[in-house]
Parts: C-alpha cells; structure tokens; sequence
C-alpha cells in the first residue's frame, strides 16, 4: 500500500543482508573463546513464524477509523498485523527477543502514513481530541524502547509513520542550509545532498536505517561529529506539530532568546509534538577525506593520545580508539584476505611482539581527517605526532577503509549471534577527560561481576568516539549467551552498566537516548529538580499525555520490570 | 558593608573613568557631521543628584526582613536608597535615561548578599514562603531590562546580588573544567584561571562588568566565540537553586538525556531559580595570538569574505567586519597619534583613492588567530588569500593591538554622548550568511525612515561577527539627540530595528536576550507554540511567578508602553 521502507520484523535491515562468517577464519574461534558458542554445532532458528505470533486485534473504534481515513484516504491507515508488529518495538536486544518470542504487550491499534505537514496536523488534533495516543515511527531503529506502546495503556495508540515525508525540501546553498523533511532517511536524503555537492556529515550506526526526525527526538550523533557536531548542532531549524498549531523554529545561527525550545524538541522523543521538518547545517563536500588506522599498546595511552589530539591544533573529523577486546574482535571479524587480518599475516603481531607489546592488548584506533589535501596532511602530521608520542603506530589507510565502508553493519553480526541464543547489546555514555579512564575500569569491572552474578561466559568491549573539548564517549558492546531467561539476565548486566556510568560521573546515554531503557537512571543523572523542571514541562504541553506518555520519566509506563532491577 | 564591586549608579563603569575626545581630533567634526552637536558649546549635565532624586521606602515587612537577616546577618541586608537604586536598573539607555531623571517606577525593596548556595537556598525558600519576588543580579550589565522589578508589582521584591560568590572554586586540570561561583566577574575569574595557564575564551563587551551567572542567564556571546563558542556551549554544568532543593547539572561533555535541562537555564534570566554555580570548558592559554586588520572596498564584499573565511579550513578566533559608517567612527575615536589615524596620515587614504576606492565606503575588519605560531600563520595565509580575493587589504597588527586594548570601552562613549542630550543604544541579530546583507540593508532603511518619522538626525552603524557555519551576528549602533521625549523616540527606533530584524528572517537577540525590551517580538521569533511552550514551562515550575515574573513572555508586565510601539 505504501513505498515506505521498513526494516524486517524480526531483526536489523532488510531481507537479504546477514552477516557471514565463513570468509572469516579468525571469526568461529573467537567466538567459542569469548562466549563460549561453537559455530559448527548446528542450531535451531529459535523465532517463530510470523503466522505463528499471536496479535493482539487493533482496538480502534470504527468511527475514529473512519474519521482518521478521511484525512490520508484508504490506503495510508492499516490495521494490518505485520503492519502493526513493525511499530511495535525499536531494534534493541530486548525488543528483538520479545518479538522473536512472540511477547507483544501491546500492539499499536493502527499505523498511519500521512502524506504532509498538514495530514499529520489533522491527525493529531483528531487524536487528541478523541484522547488517543500518538506514537511518531521514523525509521524504527530507536533501541531505547522509545517506540513501544506501554503494556498497560487503554486508550488508542496510533503509530504515526513519517515514511512519506522523505524529501528534501530545499537547499539555501548561500547557507549550507537544507529543509528536510522528518521521514527522509539517511543514505536518501544524503544522495539528495550529494547531487548538489553537499554532505550533512552525519553518520550515526543506524543511518542506513534511521531519519532525520528521529536522530533530532533521540539527540543522535553520527562518527563524524568531531568535525560536524551532534545532531544538536547541526539542527537549525524544526517544525513541529502541536494541538492546533506548528511549532516554528527558524534557522538561525545562534540566538539568546529565552530557554532553547529547540534545544526542548531535540531529545523529545515524540512527547512534545510530531517533528515534520527539519533545518539541518550542510557542507561542501571535503576535496579529501581520509581515515587512517593506529595501533596503541594498551587503551590508556589510546585515550591519551586522542585527549591530546583534541587540545591540539589538529581538527580532525573522527578520533576513535578501541580497547584491546574491541581490537581482538575486529581482528576476528576481518576477511582473511584483506586489512587487518592481513596485517598480522604480513608479521605484524611478530614485530609488535618483538617491540614487547602485549597484542591480547593493543588498541586499534582510526582517525579521520577532512578538507584540502594540504588540510589533511597538516593535520595528520601533528596526529603522528601526538600518536608517537604515546607509543602509538601508524598502520596506514587500509583497515580506515574497510571501516568506513563496514561501519554500518554491526548489528547484522548481533542477529546472527541471536540465532545461536546470544544476547549482545550496547550501552554508551560520556564523561570528561579525566574520568574516562577510571569510567572504563569500572564498566569493564561491573560489566564482569554481573556475568558471573548470572553464571554466563561474558564478553564486554568498548571503543571511544566522539572528542569534545571537555571529554569523550565511551560505547561498549557486551554479549553472552543466556543460561536463563534472556530479558532478565540482560536487566542485570545492563543495569549494572548503568549504575556505573552513574557512579563514575558519566551520562545514562550519549546519543541513543532515555526511552524506557534509560529512564530508571534520569533522576540520578540530571538530578531530582532537574526531572522535575521536565516533568513540569511535560504535563504541561501535553496534559492528558497524548504524545508518546511515559517515555523519558516513568510513572505512566508499566513495561518496566516489576521485579527490581538488581 | 560588603566589598561587593557596583557600576556607578547613573552609567556605565567605575567612577572616574570617562570617554575624552581632547586627543582624538577626528571625534569633534564627526559627532557634527553625524548628529548635529557640537562640543564646542558647553553643556549642561542633564542628570540629577543623587540627593535630589525620590527613591520610594522599602515595602519589606519588619519580620520578613528579620527572617532573611537571620539567613545572611546584619552585615549583608540593605535597604540602603543607593543600594536599591543601582539594583533597579540594567545599563541600557532607557535605564540610564530615566535613573537620570529619577523615574524609578519600582525599586527593589531589598537588596541581600548570600554567601554561599546555602544561603541561596534559604532566602529562596524564604521568600518563596512568603510570596515575595526574587530578581538574581550579577554584574549589573543588562541591557534589556532583564533587572527591573515589574511597575506594578504589589509582592515585596527582592534583589539578590551574587557578588559574594565570586570564586574559581576548582579546576580539573585533566579536562579542562572550570567550577565558578556564579558572581564571579569577568576579569576575576579570568586572572584566577590565568595563574594557572587556563583561559575561558569568553570576552563580550561587558566583560569588565559581567558574571558568569549571568552570561549564562543571558545567552551571553563573546567575542572570540569563533574558536571558543557561545556561552551556551562553554558552559558544561549548573547549580541552580530552585524552591526546596538544588537542581544540578553535571559537567558531561554531550548527552542525549530528553529535552536538555540545561538549554533550559541558558537563557532563563532568573526565572527557573537563582543559578549559584556554573562549570565551564576552559583552555590553555595559547602560545599564539594575534588580531590583523584588514580593508574592504564595501560592507557586501567584507561578508562575503567572511562568509568564505567561514567555510574555509581555517579556524579563526575572531571575525569581524564593520560597515562604512562604523569604519567612520572607529576612525574618529582613534588617538591622532596612533593606529587608524595614523594610518590616514600616512597617506593610505590617498592610495586606497588612487585604487578607486570610496573611503567613506570602504569596511574595517578584524580577524583574530591563536596556536602555535605555526597554526596562526597557516590561517592567516588562508585568510589573506580570501580577503583578496574579495578586494580587500591587509593592514597589519597595529589597528588589532588597539580594538584589542579599547574593545571594552565603548559603553564610555554612550555615557558621554548622554551628557550632550545624545541618545545611543544598539540593537543586535543573527541570521543566515544568504540573507545578512539584504537584512543590513533593510535595517538601515528601517532605521533612517525612524529617525525622518521622529525628526531627528540619526546615526546607525553596523558590524558583523560572531561567525557560524550557517550564519553571523550583525550589531548595529544606533544615536541621535531627541527632539521630544527622549524614550519615545528611542522606542520608535528600536522597534523599527527590532521588527526589521522579524521581517527579513533574523532573530531579536543574539546574544543580549529578551527581558522587556525584546519580548513584544518574541512571538514572531519562535512561533506562537514556542512561546506556548515556554510559557507552559514558566508556569509548571514557577507557579506563583515568585522568579523575576514577567521578563521574556509578557503578559505579567505593565513596564511596556501602554501606547502600541510604532
């Protein structure tokens, strides 16, 4: 009925792309070492057939139906079931074993695909004035449970698809200014963007797979942001329906006028309006871009290196650096034949060995440089620099092109760790300079006492990104295989997680947002007058709840375990 | 009682530091030729005596002010008439106008010196107890009527002067994080930050006179925001203290946690509570920094040399660009001996003439660099070449030495001119690179058609700077001497300038803020359902307007003219 694009019900991306071993050779050992899964045992496919999940029946009255198919016309409002399994969740570990599972609390009662601003504006003065529930849907790769309907809400829940507001708009090339409107996805709107040589320069993991809409409700930021700025910066301008009005925000630059209503809709996730369109800041696309690999001999020094880089005159577009797990694993995820693997085939790891690095421990780090040909090199010279100084190694270009061309495919290699009863999932965060190190330990060490608290082979590794004057994030990866129920041993080793960015003077999340996930540590991280301030905020544009309730602040969601989290 | 430092009561600064004219023979014939007075009649000083003016008493009950005396001790509550009066006003020219004149409509009734956030937090309870009206001062240098106690304000009104919480209270070193007590002045905080090789990057015109609470209330922009940004990206953490308890923002370095809280207090201008302490991102000193000087041909080309500067691989501290008249006037107050005068003498008007240029036409810019001497060089070349290639000219250090000495003491000159009958104000926007030039030119228009209405001979000037991706700040300094009601006239202007600035895509305020002189335009700013939502946020979290009601969203105030503006 509609072009609107989804990813498959059951997982991350379309039909047709998985992860492949195989080519891998150092992909099957690591494994069996780290999580103790051995690939050559076959498994079963443990989701059940779509025909096989019980879904629950829309509850939407026939009369708000029918008023709402008067707005779209008939072929832009379902009540069909995959439809509404789709809306349903976002793509996190625990919205995958739910739907793989068949576990659907409470299913949107129907999706809507409206064509415009002013669809989506008559759509929601319906909802509001019949007291249903809007949900917007951009692209469905939220994993924070930002897009779930809570389990116990009674009224209608209309998931509001913003798949056929996918243009972009305009481009004031005299600006760097481009109007897009909230649906348009990434690699789309980008191809736009290039067609008139611009680049929005913003490369989030989920940008195959995500909108613009929802990298403003989530306060995404993309690999590049170094140079590009979160999504918070690079967001000029926004629309956003409200009851009876849109909310406009023009571009401009900077402004002192009051408290940031831009900066209250970024971040909102659906519960201050429906995001229409956005202004986001483009730029010409750089002469030359170039991301260069480094190895550093333990994750101390990597992080070193890249505070100093940020202090320097260089300005790179990405500094990056794994820890020695995330090395060891993307070693293991190479192609035998090309970039890293090669490396170490090449004797590598014999001459780190010889130089007495630890290679169970070295850092594989990339940084990118962007502009002049002469901007870059500038740039890479003082990088070397600072690189040296901490004992880091320059590898070259080669494996930095394989990351950019791998780097969105990560959550297709969690899938296939899902087939074999894996559970891997991510937590990020951000913290100063200072902290970071001290932040890591920690992580790592809560990380391993809640593996061991649920008997389970665990595997936790980490990579910082995105430098900023003050600090850095830290995004770490854990997976292990469930002895028990896998929601509840993933409650106990992401909250232990959590806690400890808490307790190390670090963000909840850097860049995916509160949702439902996060929101059990809010009051923690911004204080209990500063849930309050929000709060106040919240009741007071939506006072009956009608946009996306219960998301950031609990209080009106029951989906949030009964049990405490440990 | 306190060593609390204060503005002089009737104008800007200390006492005993003035603007003189004797060695700047240009300034004369320029304030002739631009409005019509001339200095060499004598006369007479127009302000009041302090003895002579009627200060209203003090509306605080005995016991209320017992209560608050208990919290602070004898030494630091006053209702001294002198005290009162300097916490009356800002420094604009309707402030300075009338506190001349001695209309003060509403004074504060008294004016408290806590000594710490505890303090903070009792007064606030206190007065939040009894209903009274809490209005944050800080340095004194609001120049949009951020400070004024509403005229009709019936509730006790209580001034509250941060200026005993004025310390550098730590610095992490290993982040460059700087905690600061929120009445902290600029040129305190910054030797305090420069003992240890730390500077905060931010110098707007008040530096002198500001705090660092209130840049922050404010939006506050300096003038190297270039490579230091705005105060709303300096500024990493907040105490703020609110009715009950203290909301407290972390120092993290990004974070996607809902709608940011602390966007919410940037801004705020007192109305979410009483900011006690703000972290901020602070930088080594750099080893490098030097402010050239250039000349364009016209004020068209100067943007669209900066424009380029912007989007070029260089990464300026400073960029600035005056238009003909403000290049008139930067002349005519140079010392004959020195500088830009120097300069004439020299005989580059001849040359520049020879060129074809129009010197009444031609554009003063100034463009600052810092780092390594090698990084400053490399952008200057990069600069060099662009302003070539618009048709502009280097003229070296020495004008730049110079901005960089007198950049404060502008302000001096407003006063001055005052005591001639001279009114002098200036109005300041931000808008897209495409649409600064037909937005200068039409505010010129707007202006110049204001002064024909009111009959007078005006004087309006303008600079850009503050450069953004997408955008810049134009400032414009406007100046007559009134033929009738000096703050009638004044308005007639001001909102000419201030609905130009709607009209042509540009926003009321860049970085001086709303109060009460820009709130009638904030509406067609941010959209009817922005102002909503900040609205519905004002009346959440202050319910019964005890925090400098009425400033940014009218509505509470009677101080705007009952007669609608021109």
């Amino acid at each position: 009925m509609t072009d609107v694009k989804h990813m498959k019900w059951w997982g991350w991306g379309v039909d047709g792309v998985a992860f492949h071993h195989e080519n891998k050779p150092g992909f099957a050992p690591f494994l069996k070492r780290a999580v103790g899964v051995d690939l050559s045992i076959p498994t079963e496919v443990t989701a059940k057939a779509f025909e096989d999940i019980d879904v629950p029946a829309s509850r939407a009255s026939e009369s708000f139906m029918a008023e709402l198919t008067a707005i779209v016309g008939d072929s832009y409002l379902t009540v069909n079931d995959m439809d509404r399994v789709i809306h349903t969740f976002g793509k996190s570990i625990r919205d995958l074993i739910r739907v793989r599972a068949g576990d659907l609390a409470r299913v949107p009662d129907l999706v809507i695909y409206p064509a415009d601003e002013a669809e989506v504006q008559s759509i929601v003065d319906a909802a509001v004035a019949a007291n249903a529930v809007i949900i917007p849907f951009g692209g469905g790769s939220n994993i924070v449970g930002a897009l779930e309907p809570l389990r116990d809400e009674e009224r209608t829940v209309i998931s509001l698809d913003l798949g056929r507001l996918n243009r972009v708009l305009d481009i004031d090339e005299g600006s760097g200014l481009a109007r897009i409107q909230a649906g348009a996805q990434g690699p789309d709107l980008e191809a736009e963007l290039e067609k008139a040589g611009w680049t929005i320069g913003h490369f989030p993991d989920s940008f195959t797979h995500s909108t613009v809409g929802g990298w403003v409700a989530t306060r995404s930021s993309g690999m590049q942001s170094d140079k590009y700025g979160d999504i918070a910066d690079i967001t000029k301008g926004l629309r956003v329906v409200r009851p009876g009005n849109v909310l406009v925000i023009r571009a401009i630059p900077s402004a002192s006028t009051g408290p940031s209503v831009r900066e209250m809709i970024l971040g909102s996730e659906g519960r201050l309006g429906v995001i229409t369109e956005v202004t986001v800041q483009v730029h010409r696309i750089p002469e030359k871009r170039e991301i260069l690999a480094y190895l550093f001999p333990n994750f101390e020094a990597g992080l070193k290196a890249m505070h100093d880089i940020s202090e320097s005159d260089a300005t790179p577009s990405v500094t990056r650096v794994s820890d020695g797990n995330e090395t060891i694993f993307s070693f293991a995820t190479s192609k035998a034949s090309k970039g890293l693997s090669s490396l170490v085939t090449k004797g590598l790891g014999v001459f780190l060995k010889s130089k007495g690095w630890d290679t169970n421990k070295m850092c594989l780090s990339f940084i990118g440089n962007e502009g002049s040909p002469d901007h870059v090199s500038r740039n890479q010279k003082i990088i070397a620099s600072i690189v040296k100084k901490h004992g880091g190694l320059g590898i070259g270009k080669g494996p930095g092109v394989l990351y950019d061309q791998k780097k969105f495919d990560t959550p297709y290699i969690r899938d296939f760790f899902l087939d074999f009863g894996g559970s891997a999932d991510v937590s990020e965060t951000a913290a100063p300079w200072s902290k970071l190190f001290p932040l890591y330990t920690n992580v790592m060490a809560a990380a391993n006492k809640a593996f061991d608290e649920i008997g389970v082979q665990g595997w936790i590794m980490n990579h910082m990104s995105h430098s900023y004057s003050s600090g850095a994030c830290l995004y770490f990866t854990f997976a292990f295989v469930s002895t028990g129920d896998p929601i509840k041993q993933y409650d106990v080793v992401k909250s232990a997680i959590q806690q400890a960015f808490i307790d190390n003077d670090a963000t909840i999340s850097h860049h995916h947002g509160v949702g439902l996930e996060h929101a059990p540590w809010l009051e923690q991280d911004i204080s209990t007058a500063g849930v309050s301030v929000m709060q106040g905020l919240f009741d007071a544009v939506d006072p009956k709840g009608n946009f996306n309730p219960g998301k950031i602040i609990l209080g009106q969601t029951s989906r949030v375990p009964a049990e405490p989290l440990v």
